[in-house]
């Protein structure tokens, strides 16, 4: 029986008040109900990073081994001035050769109605260079002030069968690049 | 042993005087040294294509077929004016479901002396979109007007080079792919 | 008395069916009752392009002269495939020069519900290397399939305020540059 | 006689070591010269971020005082992964309605030879939905490594006339959009 596969999520905003933390949680719960998947949550507002410095230079060991060992990757993305977050780039720059040949798909986040389409184009040319592969199944939460009640519950159930096709997708491929990252030599 | 790749290059203009015939010339030389790889040129100029519809309502059986039945794709996309040829985006949406869990490499070409990086960047939502994973790899064939003598030859080696570290990339994920799409199911 | 603004509107798709020629017409209606603005559609699918050329060597004088002698346009643009219609390009790329230092307002257009979020956001290198300056307001026409009747009226009088901030900041613009090139020295 | 237009330059990046230093001082030395525009340095190592937060919460009063009074932006960014530097993105979020309005021209900077002409066009949605106008001369400032002395003085004579022909685009629309600001009324 084949081991499970590593797919963390990065929730990709520290802002004060993030509703992606709403949207995060949600799909992390979806991630871990799935057999053969072993997920964690990496919180960009967690990461020892720095204000004066940027890049390789502030590899964290810990971030670092979970990007090495993943199979995939989950980004969890607020639209910031039709823009990604800059902590979100500001962490993900800390790794480099770690992401080589993985998986990742992104859920984009909005307050209006277009559920971070924007920053999911503006992340596609950094994806690529990071040596990731961006699924072509996204999950877009607009309006996302309203998608969730006080106490975080999801009040469109619609999401769930949006984010069961994206991880259908992200496996998919997290298990294809696997195969090829072990069994398949370069050309 | 393995039946070979079949990798096509789509030649992405049909401009008069075009000198992305040159690099397509040149790429598909080297595409077909490649002992594993079978390889065609499709040429946009060729293309049964109209100026009053557009999309799968002129799909081509010919092009379809080569679409449905490669492994990869390699397309020669001069840049004009910082975007993509028109009339490559109007042959790429002549298809749809025959793209899907592909690989495509792009060698952007250019006037000037960044090799078409902005036609590169400019492709890659598209690319998404159409469910091809564009590699990591690119080859960028800058200041085109002077890279090639008036026979046609290439001028500065150091593109074999570029264009088989290109290739390796591209075949190892043509390869990963088909294997993905062969044996691995659905998630 | 100021002599009117002339801002056309290019309807940026040929294909039969398309639902954009509904937008085109309520947005050129919208503009017309505009005093201070003369306008006029170009509709690509009429323009004298090319299946076997490219660029300025398909200069019309009839569409030259128009964007030489416009203040600002409009575009109308469906997306396909997450980015902008092959036609559409292969029309802006007939001229060059004529487009410095003019305002452009962008309507998006989409069947699903985003409003062609994204062919702007891939418009926008091109629009800038043409010497355009695209305006931040944008008119998404999201689900455009159910947003007008069988006779092609609209449905969702929402549009009618939407495409008046649009209007409003696109003529300001277009005031402003239009100053600017007739009265402003280069520094 | 006018007053001088304020075109302050953004140094956007704070990693150890950065190249972009000698850029920065180049750009902001001839900008200096200009007899009509008065300019400073805003680093984004010295701006007070967080790293627990984002948006306008973190807003600085110098720094939006800054961009309040100014009529145009430069802003030197290295090219990050294919992106734009986590910490400049950071920086620009602090800030929202000074930005209407005002030119901005970008540096792009690169170890590379393609001068940062990927970050360029990564910026160019959030430059547009902060109300920015990019204009459409860049300077690329490739292989950075080595286009400096020991001493941070520029070794290739040619980018004088580069930075110039930027400035004098940067210097006309800062002041064709500061005399529409001032005089010319909404539509």
């Amino acid at each position: 029986m084949e081991r499970p596969l590593f797919i963390p999520l990065i929730l990709g905003t520290a802002r004060q008040g993030r509703q992606s933390e709403n949207v995060a949680r949600f799909v992390f719960e979806q991630t871990q109900k799935r057999a053969d998947v072993e997920t964690e949550v990496i919180d960009v507002r967690e990461l020892p990073m720095k204000l004066d410095d940027a890049g390789e230079q502030m590899k964290d060991p810990k971030f670092a081994a979970a990007i090495e060992r993943c199979d995939g990757l989950i980004i969890v993305a607020p639209e910031y001035n039709h823009g990604y977050p800059g902590l979100l780039k500001h962490a993900l720059d800390m790794n480099l050769k770690e992401y080589i040949h993985k998986a990742v798909g992104i859920c984009g986040v909005s307050a209006g109605p277009f559920g971070g389409a924007r920053v999911i184009e503006g992340l596609l040319p950094v994806m690529r260079e990071l040596g990731l592969v961006t699924i072509f199944e996204d999950v877009n939460f607009g309006k996302v002030g309203t998608l969730f009640d006080e106490r975080g519950r999801l009040l469109d159930q619609s999401y769930v069968r949006r984010v069961d096709k994206f991880l259908n997708e992200l496996i998919w491929m997290a298990r294809v690049l696997r195969h090829g990252r072990e069994n398949i030599a370069s050309a």
